[in-house]
């Protein structure tokens, strides 16, 4: 009796589970339509809204149990935003090295050092920015002010802020090679600022006088290596360097540039502290940057400065160590390699897309030969297909279109730092899609 | 012998410990001239610069040794900004009770709720703010929504920009009576928006058609509860309650108003968190605001919105325990209470200037009848002085002068809110100023 019970029971259970399963799927689908909010800057002003997964966020690890398998087979996976939840099993396995512990009396001033330019920016952060630069190699820090900000976005108003000219002319035109970040043209015309307007694609820029170029190198959405294309005499270039470190690209030569502009999210994994910095030759345009942040939030958080100098630190730590296992870049750089490989196989599986081709290049810091394994993957449909984001959608895999980074929309945009078990679920979908 | 070197220790560590004073005082004015750096939006653009005090930042108790009077005759004493350092001896005396750990790899994702209207707000957050008006009785939050933002200042411009209408109309106008907060023109035409625009003195304000009034309770700079003052029928009001706590002014009633700012800066005391929120009633309204603060900053720092809602806890805790001794009002309505004393006695005795009075009113909270206490002094310099500012750094103190705000440079703002050694040096400097 009690075993014919505990079998209706675990049936019961499965029929249950099945009901609950559709009813759950359901729910997602109408709330798509009804109440769920657009995310995410990249977006343009046609009000799409982003699905969102359903997978837990303490879930990192794929899982091949029958109600798992029923569950992907439906459900929507979200690589619109680069949210970089991928990083988070380094970190766990890092355990207390990386945790932080702040008083409540502590730092509650505006202010971390009067007598610094950037009077917001924690010395203990200032130390960590410059040591990682020279662990990693990939930016000279000599001569250069830093400036923290609430995510490189600020830095990138702050940097607008500080370049355009103080006349009463008309706005500097602010443009971008196609494919451009998606969230530029929206942030630069976000207020419809008189100091400064979005020209567009760099390449068909043609307008004589001053002008501000931004050089995203690696570039987000493609991945490629770039230099600035137009060749103005008065332009004046801001480089992006949010995805120039090992894991992304082989780091060729330290980045040596006027005004650099780099962010936690995408180095270290943390996009919750809202933390970036840029180096910043000029002392006036660094002084002009303060200003804006000053004027925009007073400052920049200290907690979150405090959390990103200890982040920093267990990472230029574990790298000198020379302990591989340990190694933030290492762990990320593997990930990274995995996922890419995963991706091309997939692909070509399929026979209905195509990504780019990277040439490799020795990396100083690994020392390792690789191609560069990008942040987002750039997606092409081939064939027929039209409107690649509307066809991934079919597949509920949420991707951002072409037309959002100034292209085609035979384009889409596909973030390739979710978590383990999404990442996987998306190349298992596009394998099996055929035409 | 070992008494003769003794004695001669002391007479030498006495000169040197002089002439190194001389030498701190000197660097401190060259400084100023060669080196410092304008601190606080709240400046105009001539390019003022605000000398620092020379007090540690660990010092929170006066001091009478001969060595530090020696120092305060020509400290400089900076009073311009409102760094609400005087908060910290309390939350020094609650020790671990404010303390917030945060592991490395917890809240790295950009999304708080991803299904929630305002995606990057904090759960725990949202439910201390709640908490802490309804403990206070200072705001009404049924039927809000809340909005965190990178200080009240973020939270500003977002209100703007969600307040703007959509057309293609000329910028619509913000305007506020003065004396005004003094960032709030630098702040409006930052980038000088093509959406809207600073416009002055709501007192003269006569254009027809859409404004936007600032209405600032208690008023900074001169603690004076308000009400709008422009008598236009397509007004829309952004209430600035940041000062609307019981250590500032009796809470006569729970504020109701559309869109309510608060900030943790001046109602706790941690500027450097840089946490603010709004309480808003139109859904539209709301969702414009958390779009900007998506377009400015992607969000705010998860990590200081985990420690405001620990500090907001505690607030709610100890105010709820009916423990007096712990209560954090009750501590800083005190402080408040004997600076306002001991500001009165020195204006008193001083005779050279003046500070509003104010009607004593019930306090709901405090259950007691007080007049209020602003977080600034209004001083009024009477009689030949007619620059209030200058005068004011003759004597080493630095202060905000009448014309940031709209108004005559007769008047002066001081910051009631520093250190207690910083404090007690002005008032004891102001109660010796003869004409």
């Amino acid at each position: 009796m009690a075993s014919l019970l505990s079998v209706l029971t675990v049936k019961n259970l499965l029929v249950l589970s099945l009901a609950l399963n559709v009813s759950l799927i359901f729910k997602v689908l109408v709330l798509h339509d009804s109440q769920s909010y657009s995310f995410f800057i990249e977006h343009d002003g046609t009000k799409e809204e982003a699905l969102l997964s359903t997978v837990p966020s303490s879930s990192s690890s794929s899982s091949s149990s029958s109600y798992s398998l029923l569950m992907d087979q439906d459900r929507v996976i979200n690589l619109d935003h680069g949210d970089p939840t991928m990083y988070e099993s380094y970190w766990q396995k890092m355990g207390e090295e990386t945790t932080v512990v702040i008083p409540g009396w502590q730092f509650m001033s505006y202010f971390s050092d009067a007598t610094k330019l950037c009077w917001f920016l924690e010395p203990e952060f200032a130390n960590q920015i410059v040591r990682l630069h020279n662990v990693v190699g990939n930016a000279v820090t000599e001569n250069r002010h830093i400036i923290v900000g609430t995510g490189s976005t600020q830095l990138y108003q702050a940097a607008l802020y500080a370049l355009s000219p103080d006349t009463d002319a008309e706005p500097i035109s602010v443009v971008s090679a196609a494919p451009y970040y998606s969230s530029y043209p929206l942030i630069t015309d976000c207020v419809k600022s008189g100091l400064y307007k979005w020209g567009g694609d760099a390449r068909s820029f043609s307008k004589t006088g001053p002008y501000i170029e931004l050089v995203t190198s690696p570039n987000n959405p493609d991945g490629f290596a770039r230099r600035s294309v137009v060749n103005g005499s008065e332009g004046i270039i801001i480089h992006d360097l949010a995805y120039y470190w090992p894991q992304y690209t082989p780091i060729s030569a330290a980045a040596n540039y006027d005004l650099m502009l780099f962010t936690v999210s995408k180095s270290t994994g943390h996009a919750g502290m809202r933390i970036g910095w840029a180096l910043v030759k000029d002392e006036d345009v660094a002084r002009k940057m303060t200003k804006y942040i000053e004027i925009n939030t007073i400052g920049v958080s200290k907690d979150s400065q405090l959390r990103a100098a200890k982040v920093l630190k267990v990472i230029s730590d574990n790298s000198e160590r020379m302990n591989a296992a340990n190694s933030f870049f290492e762990f990320s750089y593997h990930v990274m390699a995995k996922r890419w490989k995963q991706l091309r196989e997939a692909v070509h599986e399929s026979g209905l897309f195509s990504v780019p081709d990277f040439p490799p290049r020795l990396c100083n810091f690994l020392n390792v030969v690789f191609e560069p394994q990008p942040a987002f993957a750039w997606v092409k449909c081939e064939g027929e297909i039209e409107d690649c984001e509307s066809f991934f959608r079919g597949k509920k895999i949420l991707t951002r279109s072409g037309t959002h980074f100034g292209v085609s929309p035979k384009y889409v945009r596909i973030s390739m730092l979710d978590r383990d078990r999404n990442y996987d679920t998306f190349v298992e979908r596009l394998s099996r899609i055929r035409s």
